[in-house]
């Protein structure tokens, strides 16, 4: 069975997790996020690629959900101790290495494919890990503060400012130009589904579907998401900040009429949203289940639903 | 008092480091070895600015003489499991930050002076410290071993070979079409005396004097110079190996007829080379003394030594 999952951080990758406990044999392609990314003391950051990668090649912080585990900061300190900013931007000794190993591969002029394959030949995900593309996108916000109006990039408003500043606007900057990283159409297009994991929305399944030719190609497919608003509230993360940027409630219906079901075939709402299946979503096969991902076990009984629903509505 | 240092790594910042102990009150600018730099992990390292930088902001590893105290390795540890090479050139954790700030410094278009300003500011070694030239001199080996005759950068000789294989020529790639750095001349022009540490006179002194106007600008000053050799070994690194590379003798009278009469007005030798005091080098004062820098106590008397007989051949 082939699957693709276009995924963010943290509820991606444990989404993935599970469904790789769930369907071990499974052929997954995962499309990372790259929007996130940014550039730190010269250095080329992939926050979603490395969380996908570093959780599922057992490298993870669990507690955090980001950066490694037994982790050390002995470069952070020195580099406060040079007072060069940002030091919002937390990044662990062993997290650097990837960095430094990712950063002189870029400088080499290989493609952020190719870079991110080299890395996983290390962490063996267990998944093929393609970033959405290879050319620079970056997730800018709009927001207006004591500074003025003014364009920030994603991680200065999500990290530093704690999304507590209102997104008047979000925008994927050269996405419109960017193109899909060899491999990510042929893998939608050889897809017997595609699963939506629960992870942002707006900025991270939402800059994904921005790339020319992926909303398409994945609309071409059986698509089943699991909400990664649970009630009225996201899971975790700040996704309401997102949606609300964008016009749309934080609600697990709201979500899937986002979506739409041009995109969207069936769609996992929580225990606590029934309604949402009850009522229903036209054009879109709505289920409830328990959706909190406390462990690999419950993260495996999500993929399973996600998955089953797909193979139901593809049949 | 305004004094010039043409320095490498451990002897010359040694020599510093006693310098300032006796003349606390001198203006003392330091030009530095750039001959060794080496990108590694695609940072920029300058190890013998480190090494001046460390030794007089009081953050090096005394024990070994390079790189920072308390040190830990965690970096260096992923870099390996990443399977990235060289890893025969160490780099701790507190050292990676250093090379971090002036890649991207460098990345970012200032030349290395102005880094080298700027990681001054932090360490505050209370010397002026400049390199030799802001245009990228490197220092090459020719060496011929199974893999053939070629030339390799002088860091793959020295460290990973241990310049174990003989070098038959050593070669400061750039070194013609390199311009001094901003100040050095001036330094050199306003100085009342050049006082050379005992680094090593082929692969540090020799690497300085090689960018143009710095031999001519600095022997027209009063030059008094410190032997790395005391019998027929260097005091400590390898180089005799060096010396044997260019056909000089390992002896302190050989060193001091290397650099000639042009270039020396005084030589200090050890006690235990007492002969060619007394003895003689044509146009040379040569006086013996105690030259082991066991601590800053015995190095501060070093460099009132050397001090004392420039201002001596001065007046």
């Amino acid at each position: 069975m082939r699957l693709v999952v276009p995924a963010g951080g943290i509820g991606g990758a444990r989404f993935l997790r599970g469904l790789r406990a769930d369907v071990p044999d499974a052929e997954v392609t995962v499309i990372g996020n790259t929007g996130d990314d940014i550039s730190l003391f010269g250095l080329r950051v992939c926050p979603d690629l490395d969380t996908v990668m570093y959780t599922l090649g057992g490298g993870i912080a669990e507690d955090r959900g980001w950066g490694r585990a037994d982790e050390t900061f002995t470069v952070r300190e020195e580099l406060a101790a040079y007072e060069v900013a940002p030091l919002w931007f937390t990044l662990g000794d062993r997290d650097f290495a990837t960095h430094i190993v990712r950063s002189q591969m870029l400088a080499a002029g290989y493609p952020l494919s190719a870079v991110t394959e080299a890395l996983c030949d290390r962490w063996r995900p267990g998944v093929r890990l393609l970033p959405m593309s290879d050319d620079r996108v970056e997730t800018h916000v709009v927001i207006e503060d004591e500074q003025g109006r003014r364009a920030v990039h994603f991680q200065e408003w999500w990290v530093r400012l704690h999304a507590e500043v209102p997104a008047e606007q979000i925008i994927a900057v050269g996405a419109e130009e960017a193109s899909p990283a060899p491999g990510v159409l042929e893998a939608i297009e050889a897809a017997d589904a595609v699963l939506l994991p629960p992870s942002n929305p707006v900025v991270s399944v939402g800059t994904i579907l921005q790339v020319p030719g992926l909303r398409e190609a994945i609309a071409g497919k059986t698509v089943v998401g699991v909400s990664p608003i649970i009630g009225d509230a996201p899971v975790r993360g700040m996704a309401d900040a997102c949606l609300t940027a964008i016009g749309v409630e934080t609600s697990a219906r709201a979500v899937a009429e986002h979506y739409g079901p041009e995109l969207l075939d069936g769609w996992l709402v929580d225990d606590a949203d029934a309604a949402v299946a009850t009522d229903g979503v036209p054009g879109i096969e709505v289920r409830a289940r328990p959706l909190y991902m406390r462990d690999t076990e419950s993260a495996a009984a999500i993929a399973k639903a996600t998955l089953d629903l797909a193979l139901e509505l593809r049949s």
